[in-house]
């Protein structure tokens, strides 16, 4: 992710003239005479990209044909092109051949955690095991590959996709037990594929002093043995009571985090995220990137919680920084858990463990002070809610409090992955927007099946309710619960397809979306869902050049060949950032001036 | 402090303009159109400053004689004029004629907790009191025009100004009895002139929970009455107990802080400061300034201990941010407390309180590992050192250390207050920087000399020899300790008489230090001691465009003329940044085109 100064005429050298132009490079704290460099004047050497055919969304959402680029060295596009148009001669001074590629805008995911993707991506990844066994040889095979780690620390297990089982057949969670069998040297922690819950061994459960004396908090629970003792999974809240031991990542740790985040993020097309529950460290390496001048991606930071959202923005949202790369526009907050681990709040009990309903974060009056803190200041508000009841608790309260916080808000709710078909005309008034993943449908669907029976399936991912409500969709992926591949998305959500093409003709079908609601919400909508519209998230002039050049039209190809787009370049802001040349230079550097 | 686009070569024009051209103003979020803002190419309209006289002090530390400035809209000095020095008639765009004014560079106070400045001026002042009866008047006052306050929070009494006095004679601290007199129905915290210690009233003892049971944590201590109920008034490490319970400042409140110790330094012709002590809080608020290129001073932070360190730099300084107006480069820690209140470190016993010596705030083991762990990432070390045990103990580890730190590491002893002549040559060893506060040593003089009696007075506010030892002088104010003046600073330090001239011929008159040494350490020594001697602190070519226009030269004056100095106008790079023509219209606006 380095800038390369050297390598004229490349994308991030662009990037690194944008900066001089723009001042970064001083801001980023160049000496004293640097300071005097030049900035490109307004006719400063343009750049025509051509020899493409794709789409993207335009201001009514509709899909309009794209042929080429013309942008500026800000980083902004002068020109959009159209199937039929003449091309420039001149008037431009570097020339990117698209070889006949499909140039798409780039792609939003309005659901990830930025840090959380990088750091998962650096530590012990489980979510490509599909037994108990394969698990722990894994986690022996990371504790022998790193003897400095005091803690073995990893995320992505789902005893769903292990088929564990209890004596009578049900599902369950694994053990401290089992775990303590591959490493009880040393302390292990492994959170679940959702986070919401993890797995410790004896070691972990001990330096967290977790006894069968130990109380569960309130939104948590400890499944343990008739002597009380603790099984050796924590959910939901009861987890807390185990993070303040884990060795908290150091600066460089999250230097590094954000840098393989980003990598992750381009290699699929994504020019910007919205990072939902952003802390002070997290905002610090963000900021730390921006002043280096190495923060390429766009980010929409959500802070976690109103005292992170106080602390890093003060009084209101930040401007937008880093030529929009990165601002603090609202806060994150929490209604419930998540489906896998029962800690979504539904209405009526699961299906599949009668004995509960799940269980809210928090109160709805405590939710409402919660959200007016946040809005009284101008901060939007971001709200997780999974089950119906969590969902009609947040859809009420924004509705009670649209008459005092009048104007465009942008509530968000988080997930929405369970409607109540009586709340849903609700998603339709005070400007909702649905911030939903369409890949945890494919993943989730055995599961959901089983948590919420046949009854409350019809308002399960129900995208296509969304729209008919008169919602607003923003699609991504709540990386690194999943990849965070567009393209995956796109696929799911025009087919409810697995990507074993299972069940064919779509799970719930009726809730499919049109390949352009699909685009859209990965781009259009995700702008709008961050208050960005006018600045990325189409190709139109006067926007920023955000664009990538992939091998399939998600317009005409398949559903399965969609999700297996091949990405060829990332741009961002008119620079190539993905890939590195330097890192992968059989890719080759396509873009000679 | 509000930029003033409008006002076309008003200084503060000036700086919008540097904004626009360096990108400030696109980092600061402005709309992408807004980005193609062409910079000021290098022949850019110049600027003359001519009609002035004055002195710098040069890279070899001589004063030079200076008659005019040509500096660019990047706020960089192009060419420091001479007297006889023929001024160019042509290339520059603007002329600002001194009038015969003094011209001195931009001053620096190399010890200052913005954010206390601020605060401080926000709230309720005692440093003006002279009785108790006095204070109490004000505190009525305050409270009064200060209804929706839930505390009532202040600072600066001092019970030495006071006269306060027990019934043997004995200097006396102040009861919480005396405060609830005054206001019994709020909490009440005020704050002692040092810092060091705190006096509340029964309400915010009840509030935080402080009776007769409660221990004072080690570094501190709680005067009680025989009966063990507390005094009133918490010294050092026991104000940690109150300090929880107050209601913290809102990001508006440290945002208006900040822009009001900007004034408060302006006006006294400070352009640069070192904050010491730097929460994670109030560097948020210098980002927001200069986010919203509303920060003009220029501020070197040393975080408040290592921990908001590591949150807020990471795992090294961070670069020179908004054109050399901030940057996290150093960590600050104490080793002692002060004098005021006996909680500085002595070798022997207090002369008026002959049971203590003060004590340290750590152990030098303790103390060595925190240098170690800011040195290894290539941070500066500032220790807060007064008594000459802890002077002592801070200059041995330094020793120890270099060893291990090689290179230009500027160790910093903040306040070195009082030296055993034993330990002095360490301060010519390893770079060591002494940042003093002359006025101290006038403010100070009767309380030291009861604290230390007559045997310990040579070493202490020892500035020239410092100077002898090979060390280098960084002065400061310790604001809001003292006021934000380096023409009270200079004067005291070449004169060691206090406003009123006493005593005359000077308090320990071998402790002068010259005219030029005093300008030196006001301006090149606390650029050096920030590492920042090739941006700011003299009037070179190449450097920053920081002078201030005054009615006094430091070389000629006599010290009671000097600390009168009258301030007419204050630039930093390049823009005239005090008084505020809006604000004060009456001051006149001298810098037309």
């Amino acid at each position: 992710m380095r800038p390369r100064l050297t390598a004229r005429h490349t994308g991030t050298a662009v990037i690194a003239m944008i900066a001089a132009a723009c001042g970064a490079a001083c801001v980023a704290g160049c000496a004293a005479p640097a300071m005097a460099r030049p900035a490109a004047p307004p006719s400063a050497p343009a750049t025509l990209l051509d020899n493409v055919h794709g789409e993207t969304i335009d201001a009514q959402g509709q899909v309009e044909a794209v042929s080429g680029l013309l942008f500026d060295q800000t980083g902004t596009i002068l020109q959009v092109f159209h199937p039929g148009d003449k091309l420039p001669k001149k008037g431009f001074a570097y020339h990117v051949d698209g070889q006949g590629r499909v140039i798409l805008p780039g792609l939003i995911d309005s659901h990830v955690h930025v840090m959380g993707l990088g750091l998962a991506a650096l530590s012990l990844d489980l979510s490509d095991t599909h037994s108990l066994a394969e698990a722990l040889d894994q986690i022996r095979a990371f504790a022998a590959a790193h003897p400095d780690r005091a803690w073995i620390v990893g995320r992505g297990w789902n005893q769903e996709a292990w088929g564990l089982k209890d004596s009578t057949g049900a599902s369950r969670f694994p053990t401290a037990a089992e775990l303590d069998a591959a490493l009880g040297d040393r302390p292990v922690w492994l959170e679940r594929v959702d986070g919401h819950a993890g797995w410790a061994n004896s070691a972990a459960l001990k330096a967290a002093g977790i006894t069968a004396g130990t109380k569960a908090p309130a939104g948590g629970t400890i499944p343990h043995r008739a002597d009380g003792s603790p099984e050796g999974v924590l959910v939901d809240a009861a987890m807390d009571l185990m993070t303040p031991h884990l060795p908290p990542p150091r600066g460089a740790d999250r230097d590094a985090a954000l840098a393989k985040a980003q990598s992750l993020l381009f290699a699929r097309g994504l020019t910007a995220v919205a990072d939902m529950g952003t802390s002070i460290e997290d905002w610090q390496a963000f900021r730390r990137a921006g002043d280096a001048n190495t923060l390429y991606v766009r980010i929409m930071a959500y802070a976690m919680g109103i005292d992170q959202m106080a602390l890093i923005a003060g009084s209101a949202p930040t401007p937008w920084l880093y030529q929009d790369r990165l601002r603090m526009g609202g806060v994150k907050l929490f209604m419930d858990g998540a489906l896998g681990s029962r800690g979504a709040w539904l209405k009526a009990p699961y299906a599949d463990a009668p004995a509960t309903r799940g269980l809210p974060q928090m109160n709805d009056t405590r939710l409402g002070n919660l959200m007016s803190r946040a809005a009284m200041d101008g901060f939007q508000v971001a709200v997780h809610a999974i089950g119906d009841a969590a969902n009609a608790a947040v859809l009420h309260t924004v509705d009670d409090l649209s008459a005092t916080y009048k104007g465009d808000r942008r509530w968000r709710l988080e997930h929405a992955q369970v409607i109540d078909a009586a709340d849903m005309p609700l998603v339709g008034r005070n400007g909702v927007i649905a911030s939903m993943q369409p890949t945890h449908q494919t993943s989730d669907r055995l599961m959901a099946e089983a948590r919420l029976g046949p009854g409350r399936l019809a308002g399960a991912y129900a995208w296509q309710s969304v729209l008919k409500a008169g919602g607003r969709l923003a699609f991504g992926s709540d990386a690194p619960v999943e990849r965070p591949d567009p393209f995956a998305g796109i696929a799911a959500a025009i087919s409810r397809e697995g990507p074993d093409g299972q069940p064919a003709g779509g799970w719930q079908p009726q809730e499919k979306v049109s390949r352009a609601a699909a685009l859209a919400a990965y781009t259009t909508g995700g702008a709008w869902a961050g208050f960005a519209q006018n600045r990325f998230g189409r190709l139109a002039p006067g926007l920023r050049a955000d664009f990538v050049l992939v091998d399939t039209d998600p317009m005409t190809a398949s559903p399965q060949a969609i999700a297996k787009t091949r990405v060829f370049e990332t741009w961002v802001g008119g620079g190539k950032v993905w890939p590195d040349d330097q890192a992968a230079p059989e890719t080759g550097n396509q873009n000679r001036g």
